[in-house]
């Protein structure tokens, strides 16, 4: 079913996850709010199981597998939070779960990967050694694949974050997420669109990796072209299914520098006093420099997740 | 009226402090009720208005100030929080404020402090000098001094929070709060008592400064001997209203080394990734090193603060 989801998917996603999903609480911040001129709503998925979002589409996509497939393992790639959250929704079914991570993943989600009982497979640092590399096993093993974002029931699944961040403030004018692989910005798009056509919901990505930037202004799928920006969870390219969301669906995509999203990463910790990965200040630098403009708006902001190093902050 | 408040006049302080406090969210972490057996609802006053739960107790006794007084000027002296908490509360009533800071306050509480408008005079590192500095001041502007914890109306301000907690989770077998100059602690035995007396409330604080502890066993105030814990917040010694609510009303005081409250500093950040500092860490550690049982129970935690100089952590 390579199609994109529904809103009726995403609710239906919001009622299979209940069980095993928090919902995060939504914050504020004076000092947010008097630099941007706006009222910004933090949607905190930081605080989500395994620390991120993806858990949401993991979950989901996990609880919907036919049981009988399901059973010879699941397999995924990634380079951290899906890899987390695949092997959490796995452990929970009682399936084995194998996952193919790149070399250069952060340590900190190596290891809860390992926490949560799922085998790990190392490769290189592009999308390519990644799937080959999961082909591979597959073709052994006959594991089902769940990919990180380009899968509808993951699609779905993220739509939940938006959807809830609406439940609580139904009158945003604006939605702002990180863009990697999209599948995020795609479940925020079809559930924003679907609840209010105007709310403007707008992606925002790395200079480093602006590949999304770049596909949204081509008009078809442009590939990464680097994998070096310290928001490690944005080093993806888009898939068909995202790209199609993204397509239809944006009202923008921007971009912002490395320097700025180390700023407003140490930004939120201090004023917010919560802990973000660089890829969670992605958009709240969009608003900060300037590239988008939350004066007089309500603006809703998805932090990703909260997996860091603390042993190696960007800053020190 | 140097008297304990009672619980009136805590619901009192809840309403007065109301339009300026935020009422702080109560996050889960499974991680924690894995390690500790039990089920622990965090408190997370370091989301409070400038970064800690001091903002309920000074702005309840700033905004209760009279008029004709407050006019000349407020005055306290603090290691950090409560002076960020008077500079607030008192610039809100357009009142000015001298903050007398020992000179190894932390540098993010001193500029925090600064932000806020507030005139800083630094001091030795003792009580005794924080004292004659501030008093030295006093005689010359006519300054009205707000105490960091020896205070009726700091401490209804400070029992707001544990009213709020039980708001919320009014079923809780026991709050554990740390204890420097036990405002809090006074504030959180009142209220907690007096919604349900079985509830116990015990008092945590670092093997270091271990005053409190000597003062419950002895019957008599015990001044804190040495200011040298990681725990900046808790360098204090009791005062004659809080010692009097501690040895009436607490149920225990225990303490723990610094490496527990490094380690579950950490565990707070790697874990809930939300930033505490290390005061906030103790009563943690009475939980995670076993000084307090939470096995079968409901125990809640009050987290103090989240002002924590970022370049430079105490596990780097």
């Amino acid at each position: 079913m390579n199609r994109l989801p529904e809103y009726k998917d995403i609710l239906q996603a919001a009622e299979c996850i209940s069980p095993y999903a928090k919902r995060t609480p939504v914050l504020t911040s004076t000092w947010f709010n008097r630099q941007t001129g706006g009222k910004l709503f933090f949607k905190c998925e930081n605080f989500q199981k395994v620390g991120a979002f993806k858990f949401r589409g993991a979950c989901n996509a996990v609880m919907l597998l036919d049981k009988t497939d399901a059973k010879k393992g699941v397999i995924t790639h990634s380079s951290g939070n899906h890899a987390q959250a695949v092997a959490l929704a796995a452990s929970l079914n009682g399936y084995k779960a194998t996952i193919v991570m790149p070399k250069n993943s952060p340590s900190v989600k190596v290891n809860a990967v390992r926490e949560y009982g799922a085998e790990i497979v190392f490769c290189e640092n592009t999308i390519e050694s990644r799937e080959e590399t999961a082909k591979k096993i597959m073709e052994n093993t006959g594991d089902v694949f769940i990919h990180p974002y380009n899968h509808p029931d993951v699609i779905a699944g993220q739509g939940t974050a938006a959807k809830e961040l609406l439940d609580e403030q139904p009158d945003l004018d604006v939605i702002i997420v990180p863009v990697g692989g999209g599948g995020l910005m795609s479940g925020t798009l079809i559930a924003a669109k679907s609840i209010n056509p105007k709310i403007e919901v707008i992606g925002a990505e790395p200079e480093l990796a602006d590949d999304a930037w770049r596909s949204f202004k081509s008009g078809q799928i442009e590939p990464v072209l680097r994998t070096d920006t310290i928001a490690d969870g944005l080093r993806t390219s888009l898939g068909e299914l995202t790209f199609s969301a993204i397509q239809n669906l944006a009202d923008d995509i921007v971009t912002v520098p490395e320097e700025s999203i180390i700023r407003d990463m140490r930004n939120v910790w201090e004023r917010m006093k919560i802990i973000i990965e660089p890829s969670c200040a992605v958009p709240v630098s969009a608003l900060m420099d300037g590239k988008i403009s939350a004066e007089g708006k309500k603006a809703g902001i998805i932090l990703t997740g909260g997996n860091v190093d603390l042993n190696s902050l960007p800053w020190l």
